[in-house]
């Protein structure tokens, strides 16, 4: 019988998750894993996506039916995207030594069905590493390709404001908007100046940092006919500021709230422009990449085509952290801390 | 030469409007009116439209370039809809006796383009007020009417949440919703029993109080299978609840946010529940009813035919209060304390 260890829900914090004593959040456990059935797959997981996203799945103030996905609920696993090898099959899809991507989960082994993984391809024939299937080439980039086209209908005639601009799903967004799309103007918020450095070398054509004295005024002169569109990844006092800087019939693009996450949210600051809301006639799309999932043949496609034709930038943009089992939860955490650039991917020891 | 009363900005008002000391929201003045020019009317005020959305106009917190009409500036005349008699006539469209309504301002005489009113035809002929053109027949009923066609996309399989339901737009909201649109379930909030009661006869399948200590609780029990879409003419708290009451792809409709109008800006309680904007892939659509202004004349008469046919009720949807011009402001203000039923329309004696 074969066993595993895996870091399990202990506690839903109401904050930002904690490590020790009574309270902690996760748990490492070890356990059985049922016999291998017809169809499954034994998987040794080697690397874990990292995702503002999965704090949602543990907070303590959102009714399961209010999520997008099944909550990880306590003493379950914490779900994690993530790569891991083939160690052992009885799937016809894939044998032992392939190398796949899916909902791996914190655990060092899984059992998993063939359906709930697909195959991580060689990207540019391997020439670029497989830790893209968890970024660009993976939810991340898919959320980021449909985000702009399918939710924002954006297009080249727009000025777009893309928030989280050096995070992985906002460094993704300034390529497809300015590289792919050819969008007339695209501005770049981000939380250090050599972030925003980065993101303008992206192709961003001024990147703002909101901890700035000047933000504020950094953001009109950026945008001094307004915005019509608004790509945001953080939400809290930059979406509130950016509602006053779309012109009249701007989109905001509703992706992510990274600056609620770890908050109780009858504390957060909330949004107190929603006037001009109703005064501009703005239009707000909240969405979940999980709806698009049959556009990803489609964006694979695109962005691969962008990446051979040298137009999008995959160096430097994922932070690779290799780490013991033991310290996969601190690892996501500083997710929050506003110190990674682009995806930032555990790979396991 | 020809010389009015009227009442102009004496200072924009932070707060609730106030009538004594230095601080005075408006000062009444005499002013003398212009020659009268072809194509022009000289018209005698005989009603005026009380209007929340009249707040925005004169707050000081907002920039021009952000509200969907000019701003009222100090010492310029409050803007305000009404009906009016025709005294004098240098137009070819209207002569002396006619009536009209348009934005006459807070003025007992003016000098009008013939471009800017338009007649106030009887109404079943004659059987029903005048003053419906303000309400029923005006840009509230026309508010109502585009807020759920166009804008809303509501159709009779929409479970519809409706705030503000005994107010002027909402309460036409709800009988359209319901009436013509035969929409399966309408939900009405409004802030008295009595007030609910009303609005239940209008056609609300229901109405809940809010400031009853179940309401949070009401309005689960109201929307058990979540609601499809939320007309929204309040903003604030309620909103804030009604985000955590829409199933996955529901709409809002942003047409209204009394409960902020009194407030500084930056001390509203504010939208706290963004996330769920996301995870629920709700869509939020700001309208002001100046753009579809070419819809008059079908809303006018889908409301008409609507009207003799029994199902539209208007008596007892507006309240006309006769007061001298000296109380105008008084009675406008009156539209913040939650007191009227309805549209409030001020006689001037």
């Amino acid at each position: 019988m074969v066993s595993t260890r895996q870091w399990v829900l202990a506690k839903k914090p109401t904050h930002l998750p904690i490590f020790d004593g009574p309270n902690a959040t996760f748990k490492l456990v070890d356990k059985h894993l049922p016999e291998l059935q017809d169809g499954e797959v034994l998987v040794k997981v080697t690397h874990l996506s990292n995702d503002p996203a999965q704090r949602g799945w543990i907070a303590p103030d959102i009714k399961p039916e209010r999520l997008y996905i099944a909550p990880v609920e306590v003493n379950e696993v914490m779900a994690s995207g993530g790569l891991a090898e083939v160690v052992e099959s009885k799937s016809k899809s894939f044998k032992k030594g392939d190398a796949v991507t899916g909902f791996v989960g914190w655990n060092e082994l899984a059992v998993l069905s063939d359906k709930a993984v697909q195959p991580a391809f060689p990207i540019l024939g391997g020439k670029k590493p497989q830790t893209l299937h968890l970024g660009a080439f993976g939810l991340t980039g898919l959320t980021a390709y449909v985000g702009l086209l399918d939710v924002g209908q954006v297009t080249k005639d727009d000025v777009i404001v893309i928030s989280g601009a050096a995070g992985a799903t906002g460094s993704m967004a300034v390529q497809i908007a300015k590289k792919i799309l050819g969008v007339k103007k695209v501005v770049g918020i981000a939380g250090t100046d050599a972030k925003c450095r980065w993101v303008e070398s992206l192709g961003a054509d001024v990147c703002l940092n909101y901890k700035a004295d000047s933000f504020a005024d950094d953001l009109v002169a950026a945008t001094p006919d307004y915005a019509t569109a608004y790509f945001d990844n953080v939400g809290g006092e930059i979406l509130d500021l950016m509602i006053t800087r779309l012109g009249r019939g701007g989109r905001i693009i509703a992706c992510g709230a990274i600056a609620d996450y770890n908050s109780v949210r009858s504390k957060t600051s909330g949004v107190k422009n929603w006037f001009e809301i109703i005064a501009m006639r703005l239009s707000i799309h909240g969405f979940v990449v999980l709806d698009f999932l049959a556009k990803a043949p489609e964006a694979t496609k695109v962005l691969l085509r962008a990446l051979e034709e040298g137009k999008l930038i995959v160096d430097g943009g994922e932070q690779v952290v290799e780490v013991k089992f033991e310290d996969v939860p601190k690892t996501w955490v500083t997710l929050f801390e506003g110190s990674n650039t682009g995806k930032l991917i555990t790979k396991i020891q």
